[in-house]
C-alpha cells in the first residue's frame, strides 16, 4: 500500500508519494511514472489528487440509498457524468449555487483508473485501477429532480470534491464510508454493500467507454444523504484513505 | 469567416487555418495562438477539430424533435455529457455496440468555446464563442428510454463525430442543419427554430460549468431523427462549414 497525492509546490502543482510524514514529488503523474524529482515536501496544501478526462458516477448503487430516495433497485449500474470543471481538492469551499434551495451530501469511495483500457473483464479489473480516493457526489436534489438529465444538479463548479489522497492495493469492497457534517455523523457505510462491486462496474464501463489514466468512477452513496449549509464543513472519511473536508459556503 | 482544422501530420495531430485549397500549420490550438509553423499541406486527414474537456449537450431544443419523441417543450435547456472519449473525426467508424437494437442520428450545429469563461451574460455569449462546427449526437435510443439516464446512451465510444472544420463569425441562428443516411435526407432543419438560441445557450451553461477553450456545446436536433445501420453512412452538414461524413459498422 502506497499513498499519493497532487500538491502546491513554487513550480506548480505536482504529484507526490507519501514517505513518513512529508510526501517526495513525481515528475509525472503517479500512473505514467514512479520517478522522484529528488525534491521532499513537508507539509504541503493538497489538490485534488486527480485531473480526469472523465468522471464516471454510479448512481443508486447501494440498496439503503435507493430506497430512501423512493428509488427501485436497478438492474444494471446507473451511469451519469460529472464534468472536470467541478473537481475541487481538500479544504477548498463548496459553493451553493442561487439556483437550488436544496444542495445535498453524498460520501463515495472513488476508484482512480491507472491504465487506458477498455472491455475489461471483471477478474482483471485490479489490474487497471491505480487507487482509491474519497470522492463527494454533491447533488442539488431540486434540480436533479426537476432536470430528469442530472448534468446540471450535480455538475455544478466545486460539485466535485475529491482527496486527500490516492491510497493503492486496498480491497475496495471493505471499507467504511463515513460522512459528517459539522462533526455529526449522516453517513456510515460499508463498500461489501455495494449493488454492484468495485471489479463489475469497470467490467460495465469499460464495454462503454475507453478509461484514460487518470479517470476517476464514483461508486455510488450509502444511505444518509442530507443537506449541506453555508457555513458548515461536510467531511467524507474513508479506511485508509483519509477524511476530505470541505467548508460549504453560498456562492 | 477562417476555417481551422486538426490535422494529421508527420508530427502528430495539428491545428490548422485554411487557405485557398490547402492548410497552413499552426503551433498551437487556434483559440491560444494563431501563429503558424511555416508548414504548408494540402490534403490531409483531417481528424477531430476539438479535443474537449468537456461537451455539453442540449436535449430537446427543437420544438418539433421533441414532439416527435412524445415530449414537452421544456421550460429550460435540458444538459447532458457526452465524454470526450466518444469523440471521433470525419471518416472514422460510427460502432454500432450489441447492447442496442436501435441506434439513431442527430444532426447538430456545434458551438466551441474559445475562451476560459463562467456567468457570460447572453449578450457577451459571441466574445467567448471562438467558432461553429457539425456534430451527430448519436443516441442508442432504446438504451436511453431504458436507462433514464443518458449517459451511456449517448457515451460510447465513437458516438461523438465532430467536424470537418471549425468555422468563425458565422450568425449561429442563420444556418441550415441536414442529415443524410447513404444519399437520403433524413433531418433538414433551420437553426432559428432553436427553442434556446446559442447566446442563450452559452449564459445559461456557463451559470453551472465554467467553460473552457475547446469545450464543445451540442446544441440540440431538428426533426427526423432515425436509424443507423451497419454498412450505411452518415453526414451531417451545415451551411459555410460543410459536412460530417461518417461510414457505420458493427462493432
Amino acid at each position: 500500500m502506497s499513498a499519493f497525492a497532487r500538491i502546491a509546490t513554487a513550480s506548480g502543482p505536482r504529484f507526490a508519494r507519501a514517505e513518513g510524514d512529508g510526501w517526495l514529488v513525481l515528475r509525472d503523474a503517479p500512473w505514467s511514472s514512479l520517478e522522484e524529482t529528488g525534491e521532499r515536501v513537508e507539509a504541503p496544501t493538497l489538490l485534488a489528487p486527480v485531473t480526469p478526462s472523465k468522471i464516471i458516477c454510479v448512481g443508486r448503487n447501494y440498496v439503503a440509498h435507493a430506497r430512501e430516495l423512493g428509488h427501485e433497485v436497478p438492474k444494471e449500474p446507473l451511469l451519469f457524468f460529472k464534468p472536470p470543471s467541478a473537481v475541487i481538492g481538500p479544504s477548498d469551499a463548496i459553493l451553493l449555487p442561487p439556483e437550488s434551495e436544496r444542495v445535498d451530501h453524498e460520501a463515495e469511495l472513488g476508484v482512480v483508473i491507472g491504465a487506458r483500457c477498455r472491455d475489461v473483464p471483471r477478474e482483471q479489473a485490479p489490474s487497471v485501477i491505480f487507487g482509491y480516493t474519497c470522492v463527494n457526489d454533491v447533488t442539488a436534489r431540486d434540480l436533479q429532480k426537476r432536470d430528469g438529465q442530472w448534468a446540471r444538479a450535480k455538475g455544478f463548479d466545486t460539485f466535485c470534491p475529491v482527496g486527500p489522497r490516492i491510497v493503492t492495493k486496498l480491497d475496495p469492497q471493505r471499507l467504511r464510508v463515513r460522512c459528517r457534517v459539522d462533526g455529526v455523523t449522516r453517513q456510515d457505510g460499508e463498500t461489501r454493500d455495494m449493488l454492484f462491486p468495485v471489479a463489475e462496474l469497470v467490467a460495465y464501463i469499460s464495454r462503454v467507454f475507453t478509461l484514460e489514466p487518470g479517470d476517476l468512477i464514483a461508486t455510488g452513496t450509502p444511505e444518509g444523504v442530507g443537506k449541506l449549509d453555508a457555513g458548515g464543513t461536510v467531511v467524507v472519511e474513508i479506511d485508509e484513505i483519509g477524511a476530505l473536508s470541505n467548508p460549504v459556503r453560498a456562492r
